[in-house]
């Protein structure tokens, strides 16, 4: 029973081996592969992506091209495409030796992703049932983006302290579940979700703090020098918080209805956003000493916003209602990154890189009590009668549900969000604990050298050792006097 | 009177206090909630983002929802948001130790000031008579963030001299006195200028100008070894320019009428930006002992085209007569780079840090004349009968105007901006100097220490003190032995 | 006889004289004004940049304003735009010390470029007969961009090793060879390329990688510790590579057909980008030893995909066939940056800076075989008859061609690109290597000293110096202490 015990501790707490040659190139042929296998099987071009479209055209008596839905979508599909590759990647990239990680685990995750999402949302949302194919346009592929965001928004709880290849296992459960969750929110609920409040951020942030928990790592403190920023990494850092708010009407818009749908998404979310900037910038202030601002709060919480309008950005929830979620947001986020991070990480040992929490999951969850409300509180008379049902889909098998049934819905779709994040978190972190996914040990968090070469970086050379030992290039002949005149005193 | 004069050199000169841990959050929550309750009494959304717009739609006999404002102008609205935020922002990167404050602040005055832009210019132009609110829609978020870049650009004058409570009241003011004055020039004079040659640029510049000279700093030169660039920042810097060199066609054609009008302004504002690229390398060398390219130039005299085609691009100025006012652009600011900028700082006490005197003074009011001229000699032979009407906007109580006349308007409407530019400044620029908002003193200039947690950057501790004082992390542990012999010597 | 040999060896091996301070800006200059000129004689607004718009408009009975070309492809031609001046040009940071020569004369390249591209491309295809003019709209400007890209990817093969003049000479000729070689694939061959795998990407890297091998350097390595990166300029490489990444399905279907072709190649040329990120992951880290990734790697191959469907990206060629183009892009780039590289270098006498013959050359031939394939085998049955004639254009002289006869002359392009990219490069290569252009010396290579103010870096100054000598700032007062007792020491 001992040798058992020992065995198991020994398979579990082992040394840890983060070299990934031969696991990372294995999955990520095995599954490129597969997907390869899977399109060929299941994916085509849907009406407005195929060659028939002009045939099609004339049948419908579609009058210009340009009703294609292309133009409607495209310019925000690009939009969201950046907020999820630059976005994404380049918020992750604070950290002084943990840029190329963040940057380009996020290139990884997101590339793999998007693949396997098209496949599963389409199964579920774009099975064309006369031939049992999926097919795929622009809207599939916004959907895909949407989908990654979800393990990405997974991944910065994760930050530094996970392999590629558990990335990629994240990646392929997380998308599934993703999957499956919103079905049941968007077709079984029928809630309206359109930037994804619950779909996208409260599953994905639960989800993630899950795996935190789980994985989580009592001596992390080894690594703590290398998990904070310098000042280059923070100006970095800020490339993708820019993007992420200029783009987040984008995000919130790219699926919605065509015409005022889109419109109103992309004007309620571009106030409640600059709402945010406000009153994060204001308490960072009042937080600190010398009223000195932080990087890491204006990095974050000024895009608490989007996250917060991700339900009700297409609703009629005006434009001053629009800053006041803004507004609250911006103080919700804040309240976490100064008191329940610390809390959660010293008595809840979760760790949470990016402090997604703050940012995701309780903005993601108030977005979704914003929206049951504002669904609830709809009325004929602020919406037209054709604006209800368009706005609410109440058509079809729905077409009897009155506003404040649709609020229940919405909020129903919270808890199957949540529901999803935590179980599915459990599940996933048990699998990431198995000791062979090469995740590197405590005192090696952080720090970019366990997966990438890193380039020798003439200024980081601690200065002794440049003129005590081999010298490189210009720097030496420049110190070649000097260095005499050392050794003589 | 001896006593009241010590007081009030005391009150004016005394020792500066840069804490702003109060000012800043009462000023941010005070503006929010504000425009929170100014936004319920006032604003709501235009017939294109309402519920109603499937009914205004049928009304309309509008045939397609493609044809709601939105499709028409959401793209160019997010090339200039990326403009104000990423442009603007990262364009102020350049100094060694000022990145935080210029892409921080940035944001801060671009989300306040783009809530209380949609309320001014809202209530100038957009107000419904019906029930006395302020519809909003696409076409007034575009305003709203050109409205804010006139702000951005005095701040381009008075960047790491100012707090940012000052930087707050400068943007409310700022935005006050542009909705006046656009109101003035746009619709008393019925002048046209989409891209803002007058009323952005050269009004913005000006503002930020007098203000600088009512802020004059005489040590000044205390704190120049923090203003100046190092090699990475220098590259943030490019991320700035080239997204404004970039998105500036879309700038100028964000607001101009649909169909050839927008498309001709961006042609046009294409060819200006290329042709000012080649004079600013051609200058910047001729002017270098060695023929060595200099960074601030290439960084900002590029960029001067799109200031000069701001009114001019949706006119019928054939491509080479950008290219002919591309060429000037670049002359003229590399003019004031070599030239101007010392003699202002020297004679005139005119401190410009971003140089925006050579950027959007100057190719603004040049912006101005080339505009006035080219409407003075429209025809219709050159723009057709509706064409000429069209683009000049000859209806209403204009339909009698000449273009002889319309460029006279024109003219007039550059002294317009000038004055409220320099008249604003004065009363703008006495207000900052009370002694309470916060400004750092002469020697704490330019640096982020003052309002920002800065971090522990690893490579900028002095060599000494990294190994005979408290070491942190890796490099000290890479340090260890080397230390030895250094203190054996 | 001796005497003329050594006068030749002297002229042409003589000590370099990288100063420019004349030749860049009588060139900057001279070219300027000569496409002024040019403009002036020769270019115009077409019909729907024109003012005259509104009357064709009704002439044509075109319903509204959303049908002027412009509201197709502006967002398309945005998003280029972005890619080859921050793509290609943050792509080209990621030396240590050339930084500033990366972006700064990408930037210099293309805004010359695209002026001349405008002619040259116009005087080909947008001629009107009627009064001898080039009437330009969107479709040109987004063309001229595109025409620029090919002189980049030219310059990436020469990066570090040639003036800003011999630039400016190797663009002038590149584009007359783009756009007579354009011509001939294009109009006579009558192939379909509308992301340019041969006309872009196969001209421009042979053209390139030809001048690079006449311009070989013997003794580069001279200048090889600079020719590598640092941690940050690998960071700010990845901007430029995401750009690129993201945007290339904007790229691949800015000027395919309105409808389903642009809609079809935005969905092609995202799935096999998605593909290729997890080849080049997989064979990047299995060639390592250790498993660590390789940030070139990820920095270029991953891109490959999108050159490689540059031509079959508008056809039918369906979703897995898609991934599996990008898939195999992927391992063909890996190939070339882990076998090809070091051997071209070694045995052929090709140094070429940036891998361009990994990441256009290769994928470019690739990309155009896939096309001759993909176009021999369409069919009636998969785009339709009417799609068939619309999708490779079989109108006109052209009405009769066949899917087979087709794909003999995609073949026949890529013949045509190579042939003008090496020869082309033979002539223009001769030229360069005149002695007069102000190229660099072998050990002065990738410096942006030579050809930039490069200011000083307070953190690159070595260490013994800053206490020893002149001190500055901050630092200094900061050391002060400290100073003493080294000194006593």
């Amino acid at each position: 029973m001992g040798n058992f015990v020992d065995c198991c501790r020994g398979f579990w707490c082992g040394t840890k081996n983060p070299n990934v040659r031969i696991s990372l190139p294995v999955v990520c042929f095995v599954w490129q592969i597969a997907m390869i296998i899977l399109f060929g099987v299941f994916v085509r071009y849907d009406e407005e992506s195929d060659a028939h479209w002009s045939e099609h055209r004339h049948e419908k008596n579609i009058t210009s091209d340009i009703e294609n839905d292309f133009y409607f979508r495209y310019p925000s599909f690009q939009d969201v495409h950046v907020m999820i590759f630059v976005g994404f990647g380049f918020l992750m990239t604070f950290m002084k030796r943990y840029s190329f990680g963040g940057v380009g685990f996020n290139f990884l995750i997101g590339a793999f992703g998007l693949q396997w999402a098209l496949l599963m949302q389409g199964w579920f949302h774009s099975l064309d049932p006369t031939d049992g194919t999926i097919k795929i346009g622009i809207e599939n592929i916004i959907n895909a983006d949407f989908c990654v965001a979800g393990c990405l928004i997974a991944y910065g709880a994760l930050l530094g302290k996970v392999s590629p290849v558990q990335l990629m296992i994240l990646t392929l459960f997380g998308i599934t579940l993703f999957a499956v969750e919103e079905h049941i929110i968007l077709s079984l609920l029928h809630a309206r979700d359109s930037g994804g409040s619950m779909v996208i951020h409260t599953f994905g942030a639960y989800y993630g703090l899950t795996i935190s928990w789980i994985l989580y790592r009592p001596k992390l403190d080894q690594s703590k020098h290398l998990g904070s920023s310098v000042y280059h990494s923070d100006v970095f850092a800020m490339i993708g918080t820019l993007f992420l708010w200029m783009f987040w009407p984008s995000f919130n818009s790219a699926i919605s209805d065509h015409g005022d749908g889109q419109h109103r998404a992309a004007i309620n979310t571009y106030l409640a956003l600059a709402a945010s900037v406000l009153t994060t910038f204001a308490i960072s202030s009042l937080s600190a000493k010398k009223g000195k601002l932080d990087m890491v709060h204006i990095q974050n919480a000024t895009l608490a916003a989007g996250v917060g309008m991700g339900t009700a950005a297409e609703f009629m929830i005006t434009p001053y209602g629009s800053l006041i979620v803004g507004f609250l947001c911006g103080i919700l986020s804040m309240f976490g990154y100064l008191v329940l991070t610390p809390f959660m990480e010293k008595y809840m040992k979760i760790q949470d890189t990016c402090g997604i929490h703050n940012l995701h999951a309780m903005p993601g969850i108030l977005g979704g009590v914003i929206g049951a409300i504002t669904a609830a509180t709809a009325s004929e008379s602020v919406y037209g009668h054709e604006g209800l049902i368009n706005t609410f889909d109440f058509e079809g098998a729905f077409a009897n549900r009155t506003p404040a049934i649709q609020g229940g819905f919405q909020a129903a779709g919270i808890c199957v969000a949540l529901v999803f994040g935590i179980v599915g978190g459990i599940i996933v972190g048990c699998i990431l604990r198995l000791p062979f996914w090469g995740d590197p040990s405590d005192d090696n968090c952080f720090d970019d050298e366990v997966y990438w070469e890193v380039p020798e970086d003439e200024e980081s050379i601690p200065p002794i050792l440049e003129y005590n030992s081999h010298m490189v290039g210009k720097s030496a002949d420049r110190m070649s006097d000097t260095n005499f005149s050392v050794e003589q005193s």
